[in-house]
């Protein structure tokens, strides 16, 4: 249940409502928007609630049952967009935001000059993976630390600072002291020990949509951060499986409108899974930024013929220059800049 | 196989290639590009072809066997985009052209304002079904012929050629009469009497791609009508039936710059099927100018809550005048008009 | 809406149903379960229904509207398993019947071969495309009325009725000449006009499911053929478009009993499309016949790896005859026969 | 690669080749076949492999790349059937092995009373999630390790194994204390580290596929786990993610002969979320076993309609008896007990 405040709501009626849902057995979170107060009930309680017990309360504007299933992700509880620091700036404010960088770092040297490169393109954050989710158990798995050491020499030298996957809860902490977006993977979005980890952290999270997740079921993996108390996450379309053949994956573009209508957190894009194919990247990234992502996320390699991983997907250091500059144009063809 | 000649072939060494390709059982398909000439070989033979039969011929510059099984539609075979004429302009050219008008053409009053309408805010045609293809037998079917009267006079008012679509071989020409532009539907995309039928109308067409059909098997279906001396086709990308719910089908946005890359042939987005609710059209519509799309069709009603077909994705009036103002934003952005 | 009579209504009562029905602008549709009589409403009509209306008259037990949106193929209108005559037995019936031969007609002998090899193995009807919808303009599109004549042939020699496909409307009248069971393809279960053509030939019909229908659009097609009058139509899972790339494919088991279930129509399985692998076939088909199909329908050539089309999912002979075997066995296993 | 010895090799000749193999730096695994030897190398390495290098070698019938990616799972390495032991029997041998019992572990009563039902009706091992993987963070998680000494006591009682699930690798040696079989459920199937630990803990495994992988995802997931030395591992076909909405999955009935003949490994099918339908459970286990499936996994409640998880496709008590009696019967018709 929701229950929104009136706009004129005194304090004593909304600590009155907060103390009724504590005795209700649930956990109050409160949201402010143009001055009123909104109150989400959160957890599980023996209690059956009633609209009509909360509706009465003197001033209540109105409380409505939660049909999705998710409620701190909502649009209902939180109406305005959220912004989620990064580098000075905001993921969901109006300039697009850029993460940038290889698919994996496989050297020090390499993640430096991507770094340095996305850097000066005009990216706000440098991508790479220390750990790295791979089909295969006989395909290259990440440097693992000594790649998170790496990107921190990048982070230092290029000031940019750090997104990159991790892919188990009892490595959270470990990640979380030299990352400074916890990327979740597409195949971990429901992985909810790692969802409650990266909540418990308060870190900010990049979360990825799974490849056979409904837009619902990605909400619903946000949901699990949010009811831990963060509130930093940013949710990312990344391309669907379909029965087509010619892309990697489907890019799911109807579902950046969806998600901003749906919910006040950031939508990142991911053009380079979302068609797999270097050449038709910046494409998707412009149809991205024109239909309303917040932000970008693109794989970007020195020398994608010989990169270790996601090669065919990887825009070159001058791809990625030039892109940045067509993806400019449409920002500010829909309103916003880039 | 596709024979490309060099741009300083003389004519009697492309006629001797011709004679050959007859000779050998096939018929022989002509495209120029940058003054060279390209010759495709259609039709089925007794004769196995060789390579190297062909490719040793004076004035051949290479011969190749198509792989992907489509032959005039693909860039191989025609490497300059073919543009498609419609009402003094060209589908396929710099300017992104809109159709746009009714899911169904419910009345003469009906389809004549609409019509004055989508003029007005600047589309290039105006859309409108006569013969509705169903899901239900006991749904609304279309005013048939009595509809393609009203769509004839609604061009006559408002000096905009009509896109209707036609469902049955056997009514491609009185369909004809009255239609600038035949379009075949997703659901009809593999019938394979009725592209022949469009085929050999000679008449402009609008395939659209059928709600699981692959890439590959879309321009596969248009190859079906340039096989018969029709080159006049635009195809049509509305959306492919996934998983996801939320929507009514998953716009591919992929496919419009894989269709750019493999074929010739002028692109148009379907947004309103793509997504098939209202607020989120203009998102779609934007993006798929941003990837690329030569042109649009939307669905427009005078009063959407109250249509007979598509009410929920159909745009208002004044939805659809800004939709345009602001298409024309982001076409500008990648370099075109509208 | 449907409106089941009590078991003892009397004729007068029915008849006062059925003029209300029709004063109300709807066509009455009768069906007979148990004594009792089943009224279905179809067609459309300026006058609202309203439940209570028909409720309350006498006779009646009660009256539902139909959410489904269909409604002559329903269990809600015809209770009992609907039997479609074919080679003096049933389709629907306790025995499971196989229909089976060549994907295409490929010649006079081939096919008479087939049919006297498929009958010795114990098959009920002779299976053989005359018409093939082919993806691509190219590949071998049957032999046409020649072919249908070798069928007509066949049938003399083995005494096996004929199933083969017809494409479009128009062709329905001659194809009906030489078939017994006219088949609807997957690409065309939504070409209505088809549905139409073949609904008013009374003639039996075998309706595949198309590649990306749902079990409601597949119900909803075959009520455009009952909605003609035509009752003797079988339905038939054959495999839709997932992203499982490893067979052709993927064969929707749960379609049969949920078609059961919801619809008296009998329901029909092609293995051989539905998983496209020789040597698997067998096992889907025993499958199909423990989940309760009613018939299977089987791709078998002579020399599979010398067909003209769909020869890597053909059965030979004797790959035939043995899995006509091991089916009995599994019919037997579930209290029927083969 | 996989190299296969002859089968007259000398001990001598395969030693030669196990240090060739290491050597080059990759791990030599050992399967035995009708008294050949095959070797597969495993692991990364900067040598690259040459066929011929092991080609010429004596003793070595052929050495062939293995093209799919995974190795120790796939027939090639190791031709014949893998037999896993449960309770006396083994999964994979001639009698198919059920697997039964409650979505989730709800009480102890309910479990110990689950248990003994399922074990009277024939039942080779009883299932219960202790720890729930649910979409919404406010559903019913499971009761963690009470749960799990609940299912240890009616382990007690009934003498059934249990099979439960576990989320998170640092869970895997306290949920392994009680569980006979770890099953890792389809959000996890490529959760690498839990499959690594799964792996790693030389405990029994029951893989779920997950509901977007493709049969080669699965077979990699699996391969995972066999990379850690661990050959215990049961493959389960559960339904995949595809655009039919009347299931709550599509089950891959396909899946079930691919799997069989692309892998050693023994399958299960879980026709409960298969199809998610209660009344039809029974239709898709009886299909799975005709299939060819060496198991099944199914839900059972004492009252499913007041069950916590999973009710509206969980079977009742009589249910699964009834269910047991009828796939029996199949079972024997494809030559196999149950």
């Amino acid at each position: 249940m929701i229950v929104t405040m009136k706009a004129d709501a005194k304090a004593r009626e909304i600590s009155d409502v907060i103390n009724k849902v504590r005795a209700n057995g649930y956990d109050p979170r409160l949201s402010e928007c143009d001055g009123g107060t909104i109150i989400g009930l959160v957890g599980e309680s023996a209690t059956p609630l009633r609209v009509e017990d909360y509706q009465e309360m003197p001033g209540v504007a109105r409380a409505e049952r939660v049909k999705s299933g998710y409620k701190l992700v909502s649009r209902a509880f939180h109406p305005r967009d959220s912004k989620v620091p990064l580098n000075g700036c905001y993921m969901g404010d109006n300039k697009v935001l850029v993460i940038a960088g290889p698919c994996s770092v496989e050297s020090r040297t390499q993640i430096i000059e991507a770094a340095c490169a996305v850097k000066e393109a005009g990216a706000t954050a440098l991508r790479g993976g220390a750990f790295k989710p791979r089909t295969s158990p006989y395909s290259f798995q990440g440097h693992g630390e000594k790649g998170l050491q790496w990107l921190a020499e990048a982070r230092e030298v290029s000031g940019l600072p750090i997104v990159t996957e991790v892919m188990e809860p009892g490595l959270v902490p470990m990640v979380a002291q030299y990352a400074d977006v916890l990327q979740i993977g597409a195949r971990n979005m429901q992985n909810f020990p790692l969802l409650n980890a990266a909540g418990e952290s308060q870190h900010t999270v990049l979360l990825k949509r799974g490849m056979s997740a409904t837009i619902t079921d990605l909400l619903m993996a946000a949901e699990y951060i949010l009811a831990c108390g963060n509130e930093r996450v940013m949710i990312c379309e990344r391309g669907i499986r379909t029965f087509e053949t010619s892309t990697r994956f489907t890019f799911d573009l109807n579902a950046i409108p969806m998600l901003k209508s749906l919910s006040h957190l950031p939508v990142v894009a991911d053009p380079s899974h979302g068609i797999g194919i270097r050449q038709h990247v910046e494409s998707v990234a412009k149809a991205a930024v024109a239909a309303g992502a917040d932000g970008l996320i693109l794989e970007v390699h020195e020398d994608p013929d010989h990169a270790m991983s996601d090669g065919q997907q990887s825009l070159t250091f001058d791809g990625f220059k030039t892109l940045m500059e067509n993806v400019r144009r449409v920002a500010e063809a829909v309103g916003r800049t880039a």
